[in-house]
């Protein structure tokens, strides 16, 4: 007998519920006449975790999903909280430290019905295919001091050895399995972390002799998202350049409204999560993007549960809507989330 | 009887040389039989101050730099110089902070004969024109400590309250100038130099009621640049965002190779430069693309000496070049650097 999946559901805020909603429907679609059984635990998180428990991480939260087998994450964070004492992004930083997730996982494919949605011309664009694998627990992101004064203020950038080295691994093991190339991203002409990251990953790439590494400075490397998006194969960068050019990879593939991620830790649940945010301005209007959701949802079943079947029938859902252009206006579309989510309902019921 | 301008030239490495023999050759032909008058002061800089000198800033360059009117420099660094004490990009950083030239502009205007050459659509990308606005003297680039040990790493990001007020007057006064708009840069809800960074934006702006301020965290920047470029004006940005944003700026021109940068102090000198590195890998082929340091001289006529009349003949000169193909491989062409700077330098002769 299957062991029922226990995954722990943080709903999100402002679209973040919206979009929850649909990629639960769809998961629920997906995995109906199949052996895969879930169970699905609701828990406080971000400004719902304020609102409910007064905190944007509670520390049941915590325990909870420390017992899960996956943590599915929807957009958090809005105006609503803004002079909270402690706010929802707070509680996002503390639950990718508290649960060691320390690789951030961002596929960027650019497909063929993506295309047109690209503000790149196509020649640049096409055949796109390539995962940042963003270090997500260190950094400028947790070094200390961090200090906001009167008249100055402080952040420390810190990497350790340790740290540094079991992301290269992550990044190089993807490597492996997928083109063999990894792009290392640092400024080591100026940082002295950068200069760190750079000579571990120059020895680690040594245990990898069937992998090829180049090496970009963070400055170079924006460029070349734009200008040649498909040499990259993955790409292993520190957390906050890891922020910035996994958000310049997702625009080239014309809507950050489709893309999920996937952040993993030495041992635990890993924890899925679209990566764009609340969208305070569209909230409530039901027309949010469903696509980065259901997504994730996929990215979940083929990577935490090993279900690449059920995975598979929901890309090819996502593919169908926006072939058909049943998609939100974000795409061009004209359809709220509750009929995108229905056609791909409809889809996957009739999936051979 | 006017006054014979002061322009130290350091010569730059690599293909550093070859456009600024291109950008004086220019600056020749535009200034004769006009009353401006100049000296050129060639002092060792760079790995050229590495060869000449013994260092990438010797003392004495810094000395003529502090007495000039402007300060032209080239494309610098490059493998010769990687195993050096002290690299070219150490005594670049250094130039910086010794002329307190705390502020670092780079403009990205895409002009109809550019449109052809962007990676991005022409409906994303027509109409871009905005100037960045980034601090060049404190943040992630001096911060103390900045340690490089064997088992970790740590840089500090650091602003003082007086560093961030005169970046902002001085993007804010430049709006004045433009089309009284400025968006703000940072990661203000992560890192604490970036919350003060966003507070004095918020106060310097009281003063300056006609213009328009709005904020964006970097990672959202990265996208908008990409995707509605030209609803920008102003961007003011900290020191590594703006290295790694004004680089993406410049990509969606569709060459790098095109854009000038012009650094400014309290007092003393501008120092000009383009942004592109000294590309070692085309160096000595005379292929080198001149026209980043052509912009570069009219920029420095311009903005230091006021000569619109001759800054604005150069820009046709660049303008016809490109619309006119006459231009070096990196843009399609097929010319050398020696080629496109004559096609200028005869545009200028009969330019009315
Ligand atoms: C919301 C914010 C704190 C977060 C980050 O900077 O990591 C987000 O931008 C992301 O990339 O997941
Ligand atoms: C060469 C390097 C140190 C420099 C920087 O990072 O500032 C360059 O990238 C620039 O933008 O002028």
């Amino acid at each position: 007998m299957t062991s029922v999946k226990k995954i722990v559901v943080l709903k999100g805020d402002y679209i973040g519920p919206e979009i929850m909603t649909a990629g639960l429907a769809v998961l629920e679609a997906a995995t109906k006449d199949t052996t895969f059984a879930y169970e699905l635990i609701d828990a406080p998180f971000g400004g719902d975790g304020i609102d409910r428990a007064g905190d944007p991480l509670p520390q049941s939260t915590i325990d909870v999903s420390k017992q899960a087998d996956a943590v599915l994450l929807s957009a958090i964070g809005g105006p609503k909280w803004d002079n909270a004492p402690r706010r929802p992004e707070q509680g996002l930083l503390e639950i990718r430290s508290k649960l060691n997730l320390f690789a951030n996982i961002r596929p960027t494919k650019v497909t063929q019905a993506q295309i047109d949605r690209s503000p790149l011309k196509p020649e640049y664009v096409k055949n796109t295919d390539f995962v940042i694998v963003r270090e997500l627990t260190s950094g400028a992101y947790f070094g200390k001091p961090r200090k906001l004064e009167a008249h100055q203020a402080i952040d420390t950038m810190y990497y350790s050895e340790e740290e540094v080295t079991r992301i290269m691994h992550q990044g190089f093991k993807m490597a492996q399995k997928r083109n063999k190339h990894v792009t290392i991203v640092d400024k080591s002409n100026v940082l002295a972390t950068s200069k760190f990251w750079r000579k571990i990953a120059n020895e680690v790439g040594k245990s990898y002799p069937d992998v090829t590494i180049d090496y970009y400075y963070v400055d170079a490397m924006t460029m070349a998202i734009m200008s040649k998006p498909a040499t990259f194969d993955v790409v292993i960068i520190p957390n906050l350049f890891g922020d910035i050019l996994s958000d310049e990879a997702a625009q080239i593939t014309g809507s950050i409204g489709q893309i999920p991620s996937m952040s993993v830790g030495e041992s635990g649940p890993n924890l899925y999560e679209p990566i764009h945010g609340s969208a305070p301005d569209i909230a409530g209007q039901g027309i949010a993007n469903p696509i980065s959701m259901v997504n994730t949802v996929a990215m979940m079943l083929a990577e935490s549960f090993d279900e690449k079947r059920i995975a598979d029938k929901i890309t090819a859902a996502v593919d169908y809507i926006i072939e058909n252009h049943y998609v939100t206006p974000d795409m061009g579309g004209t359809m709220t989330t509750g009929e995108v989510t229905q056609k791909m309902v409809d889809y996957i019921k009739n999936y051979e």
